[in-house]
């Protein structure tokens, strides 16, 4: 028998035929953020509050303002044509979508709040939007990345919850970003931590026929999966980049591919439950987790520039082939191998880690991108029976 | 800090210098099976016993006598050889390995027993092997596939402890077993029930600097990750086939073949918890799980043929394909995908299992190749919420 077939994945039939209540009135979306992805969750999201009476159509995006070479302000720019003409040229977000410079306005009305900006940005906008929001606002975040303070790491949702005093879940998947704005197939997953009606109202905000979104309770297990699975990708880089150059066989470099792939899984996995032993083992089987990994190994955007260092031998710094290739942005594993890192030696589990810890060696220059290679340092528990970790 | 470097990861100092006890007599190992695999494990063994004082030099291992077009037994040319020149030519299994014609003299002596012959053939060496092996004797099937009879599949673990009175690990991995034999690195898992000694044990006599071999204690996990992994792998193929065929970019392409391998997972995960719930979530994390897979799906060795049978639009049977492609060897995934159906079929679980389901209903030719790519049918759960398998 065939799998049953489902013209529309979300059924929104009720919603469409009742109006809402007088008393619910539709909910109000704010993204704070517009650069690539904050873009295309802006198209994704427009797309669905058009259809969904429970929401208001209009998205408000802020957006930091820039004058482009034009002269033209960049909101005004992306409020007369809805294309984000700096970092999503050539895509339609939406005429629903407006752009905000005034963050605080921005966010001033909405119920449903989307960070999306880069990490390192987020202390500093939760702090200024203290007291602005609305006490009844939910918040989700699409932004990979933690804080490492001295008292241990914080991730970005318990950043925004603890400031803001709202609750947050969020986001993670494959985020191609460029690819879901063409409306090629993608997933991700929602995290929640404990109210799965908010969960499934994200899940309907962000789901799309192309855009694959489910939900789990596991906020801190979701949001490490995004977070350093940027670690482990650098780590397959190296050890299949070493592969290609030597012109080894496509199948001897499957089972490299496969195990520095399963060996960064079982990192990511054993570091987040030493941080937040409510981590499920079931995440990493969800989009955020394998498929997310799998994806970033394939088909990651940073590829060109990890593949540069392998090339020069680790001779050649981030800092300049960043500079070189990426355009002003930062290679995200780097930075994260570097606060992985800090917690590892900080709790004295670096050598739990092997792959984590050879990936910081290789980044900061202490050891050649070909350390990677050499398996049995790395899986120094499989040589001995059962995993520790 | 780098991770700390081993020498040699099995820690064999006590062994070398301690000859074993009188009351310990050095350990037999007899292979049943001299396939392509079976002539590996023979090699990797082989290697071991030489090394190890615990085990006798010699490796037995029976062979299904076939007279060569030369007019040789096959035998007679391993033995004189030490080349199972016709499923493993050019590569020398070690001179301590003897081939052995008669099954029930092969066997006799020996304390542990490894089970690597076709699948369909096990039953009928079990019934002829009973009475016929020592009491205190040891198994490890690594055989992939299962049995299903009218009261539920039984592995072939349980085929050969139920048969024999005896107890029966199993091992699996990425198991290329041509990149083995050239000593390129590969990974394996033994799964075991109760006794970790033995388990040990089994990883030591298979264990090399290449061949990296772990242990976990879920036989069923193991086993079931082994055999399950070429029904999920021919969806992922023929999915990403299809990808292939219609020439869209390599990113685009990642996102799929990361979707179906972790919906691939997901089902091999949710139909052995469901046929034996002891089986553990974090056995899909090891190399038997997640790592073959993937190696399975980005370099397998019956690609061509599945690659094949999409090309044909399933016009023409995997009979025909496989008599001209893979002379006389069969597709496995093809006989799993039909011993998986009858399961899920018989227990009514058909419609939480989309991939394998539409995975048989192509084999059978009631559905084209093409109906892997229908992503909203292939997770319907997804796009609901939470996963209900």
């Amino acid at each position: 028998m065939a799998p049953s077939l489902h013209d529309d994945p979300i059924d929104d039939s009720i919603s469409a035929a009742a109006p809402p209540l007088p008393q619910m009135p539709p909910i109000k979306v704010t993204i704070v953020g517009s650069g690539n992805w904050g873009s295309v969750a802006a198209k994704l999201i427009a797309s669905n509050t058009l259809k969904l009476s429970s929401f208001h159509d209009e998205v408000r995006m802020w957006v930091f303002e820039e004058t482009l070479p034009t002269g033209e302000k960049l909101t005004e720019v992306i409020n007369n044509t809805n294309e984000n003409v700096k970092y999503l040229p050539g895509i339609k977000l939406g005429k629903n979508v407006v752009a905000d410079p005034d963050i605080e306005n921005a966010v001033r009305d909405a119920t449903m709040l989307v960070f999306v900006t880069p990490h390192q940005f987020m202390e500093g906008i939760c702090k200024r939007l203290m007291g602005k929001i609305r006490s009844d606002a939910e918040a989700i975040s699409l932004i990979k990345g933690m804080e490492v303070k001295r008292d241990g790491p914080c991730m970005i949702s318990s950043l925004i919850s603890e400031h803001l005093g709202i609750s947050c879940c969020v986001l993670m998947g494959a985020n191609i970003a460029n690819e879901i704005a063409l409306e090629q197939f993608s997933e991700a997953t929602v995290g929640y931590r404990k109210n799965k009606e908010i969960a499934d109202k994200w899940v309907k905000l962000f789901h799309t026929s192309y855009f694959m979104v489910s939900c789990v309770q596991d906020v801190e297990g979701v949001e490490l999966c995004g977070t350093l699975k940027n670690d482990s990708w650098m780590g397959w880089r190296w050890g299949t980049t070493q592969r290609f150059i030597s012109g080894s066989k496509l199948i001897i470099l499957c089972l490299y591919q496969a195990a520095i792939m399963r060996i960064g899984l079982r990192e990511m996995k054993a570091f987040s439950k030493l941080l937040f032993p409510s981590v499920k083992d079931t995440t990493f089987f969800e989009s955020c987790g394998v498929a997310d990994l799998i994806t970033t190994c394939l088909g990651g955007r940073n590829r060109r520039c990890a593949e540069a260092f392998a090339k020069n031998g680790g001779k050649r710094s981030f800092d300049e082939l960043e500079a070189e290739m990426l355009q002003g942005q930062k290679l995200q594993g780097v930075s994260t191998a570097k606060e992985v890192h800090e917690v590892l030696s900080h709790r004295g589990w670096l050598e739990n880690f092997p792959l984590f810890s050879t990936v910081h060696e290789i980044c900061c220059g202490r050891l050649p991108p070909t350390a990677i290679v050499v398996f049995s340092e790395l899986a120094p528990d499989q040589s001995r029976g059962e995993s520790r970790i």
